[in-house]
């Protein structure tokens, strides 16, 4: 017996339920655990369908196909462990939590390789048995040094890419190859401050809340359909430097809590907006 | 066209999804917004099931009763205003974000009335057109008192009865009488303190957080299932009385966001336990 | 014996502590409580000094001022009740927290009149014995406006302005006639969203948490010294009018909670940020 | 020129601040940044002062205990970096932020040796070249293996002992020996649990909150002054494992908050409660 999960998502219309959990049935399915949304705005249908039994991917997909609404996207996930790749410049924070809890509990995935444009960061990498590449920028266009991170990459044929504090901006070729595979921790404030940085800037404006985004990307590095976010409050004792040290804690957070709900394929992208199942 | 709302909350079996969702569609009703959850601790089905249509009740819930597994409780609630008797003694504080709510938005409800052991929150309740009963415990024994307040409940018929900062103690046949429908707020720390003067208490332990809880009743007045937790971050600066007013702006916010969810419908008891769908 | 607070804002220099408590002692006060804080990114040393004892003011102060360097600003303030004035449109929901809690307790202060552009919130206001002016805008251009709202203000003499959800643009002239006296409540959001409908933008974006930031207002309605800032975690599931009833409830917390400091003469003002002492 | 922090908890009195800020003036000693605090209840002062300068710590001192009235005490404390030994049995988690801050940026500390009743942390350390010791329980009384435990701290001679899910109670010698010294992370509710399985007595009680508590020890395991303390919100689809998940986080994070508090002397203790400065 084995357990997948169907991702479903579709132009809303009367019955949807209905049809697909019927369809389960025929295939004598067990339904585990079920959620779906209807967002109304858009009308659009989101469901999210853990399944157990004996399956035939085959007839199971063409029965859907032939019971979903033009326009529908459905794809049924195995429950084999994810591979990702993460891309890093400098920093350690979110790389480090990624690396202890992929190793001792706290998110099941394997980390294939771990690319940055320097070398800072190999020592730590190494200590957990895991491929570092440096390709560095420097010397080269933006064009060429992505060209080179592309073939890095290739071969490990990951299913997601994590920027974990990645400080090179991104070209649409790059993005488009890995559209919705591609995950960004951003540091963000309220309100969000803009170009180098933003901890001074933070402090200049006196805020009195930071926080972190994680999000798909899908045009610049800042934007896209966001996943998680949350914030620490801080006063005005704070320096530029505290306020870094507080905002490293919750961007560590805020992405390992953005990967674990993507690689249980808990995350669906629609209208630049996700939606999160729990 | 009307809307309903239909709970089901049955032991699990296999296809109670696709059964209650086809018996939607044999009666051409069209479902707006669908959660379910299954508590595999206690094989026990819940899903709550927002409807459009015309509406059959009789044949509808006799389809469902024919269908769903022995055990099973089904109810179909009408959309109509929810109807609410507050309980109070001496703090204003929650009594008073309700009224404000109610009134200018934020709570749909109708407040029938509102009874206190003290006549201090007549003059609030006055501003707002609202009934308000004094029923004072001096001179009578527990159950005497409570024989009263429970006569004074009753011809109002309310659909939940709300402990807002109600300070007395309830027998097991005020309580039995309003199963499910009785809810309090207890401000709650980490750890929990009981007895007289809680807010010296949490002072006294040096506590860095202060909390609150809503809660159905079920046995005593700080037992019984969570519906809604909070918590505001304190810290050695603050004496006992700066507690207590972090602590009411907590308990004033957890108990209205309770009484949001239950009066939509959203949050079901079992096993001294809630789920509560978003 | 009478209880004061010393404020005292300076440029920085060597023994300032020692120089201030030593005028206390000199004048047999009583230290209850001091804080103080120093920018060193812009060299200012704050300090909030709660004294109790027989004061004679004009010699303290004279001593004050010989002592502190060039630059210096201090204020002695008696401790008694403020008088605010609130300013509203048509949202009732930070004007009834304001005088729930000035009526039954959480903000000492005395609200001295409510002027609205709206005759909307009169009636609420009206059930609490305060007088309410209705200024209406129409018909006049916004200085002719403000010019009347700055005329129903004047013969309170208010200590500070409150701006609860006042959705009119206020002209440079009025900003500079409360320098540091006004304060608003701003829906802001993580990115801060300009313009109409804030609410439908930050679903449209997909935004997990909303916020609200109390600030100073110095120049336009949403910038200014940030006093407080707080979020709500929201998800995929809120529509608009979900966002809204939640951040409605931020709203007004912030808003009592920037209140508190500031009514307790706990904020300083200095470069556009605020020192908020506990 | 040296800076050093000087940390003065004594009974109050008036003129406090002035004496030891004079003296400070005195010995042309610079106050970079002061904290002080009164706890009213306890008629106790403390105070936190950063200095600059070139310091006689003799003369300094001894100017302080002539002023200061009975019953005060006073430390003078370097800057250099501080030493601590980390206690383990099986979980990862805490230990492993705390070596990944010390190595690459977070916490300025230097973890001299871990400890563990189990080798299953021992691969982990050695990553991060730092000795471990395995101090194996079994076969031993309670009394034999906290001696070998006690031996095997000794010669790190640490200013603080991290109890970083370390699952043995401790005895009064071993509390004793390190009093103020010893900083646990316990997992806590509302209401708190007690004995084994926390995350399922939480699951089964439906909390919708756990915590976490950083605090000393000063008699059993769980209880002692609370430095910090934190939350995250969780719902009824979470199992006790999803708990325990969502729990390591916050415990990690609590923890490394409490040791950077620590670390930089700025928590004073008394009557079982902290002042924490910031």
């Amino acid at each position: 017996m084995e357990k997948k999960t169907l991702l479903t998502d579709c132009p809303d219309s009367k019955g949807l339920i209905a049809q697909i959990t019927n369809i389960c049935q025929k295939h004598q399915l067990n339904i585990v655990k079920n959620n779906e949304f209807v967002d109304h705005k858009h009308s659009r249908f989101f469901m999210r369908t853990e399944i157990e039994g004996y399956f035939n991917d085959q007839t199971l997909l063409a029965d859907l196909d032939f019971s979903l609404p033009k326009g529908s996207s459905r794809s049924l996930i195995s429950s084999k462990k994810k591979r990702i790749v993460i891309l890093v410049t400098k920093e350690a924070h979110c790389l480090g939590d990624i690396l202890m809890k992929s190793t001792y509990g706290g998110i099941d995935v394997e980390i294939a390789a771990v690319i940055g444009n320097y070398d800072i960061l190999e020592n730590l990498v190494s200590k957990f048995d895991i491929p570092y590449h440096t390709v560095s920028h420097e010397g080269l266009s933006r064009e060429e040094h992505e060209e080179k991170v592309m073939e890095a990459i290739a071969p490990y044929t990951p299913d997601y890419v994590i920027l974990a504090k990645y400080m090179r901006i991104l070209t649409p070729t790059f993005v488009e190859a890995y559209e919705n595979k591609l995950i960004n921790i951003h540091h963000s404030f309220l309100p969000a401050f803009i170009g180098a940085k933003p901890y001074q800037q933070a402090f200049d404006r006196g805020v009195k809340i930071i926080g972190a985004t994680a999000h798909f990307v899908n045009n610049d590095l800042d934007e896209g359909p966001i996943i998680v976010q949350d914030v620490a409050h801080i006063d005005h004792a704070y320096n530029a430097e505290d306020l870094a040290k507080v905002g490293r804690d919750v961007e560590k957070s805020v992405l390992s809590r953005a990967l674990l709900q993507v690689l249980d394929d808990k995350v669906f992208v629609y209208a630049n907006r996700t939606v999160v199942f729990k």
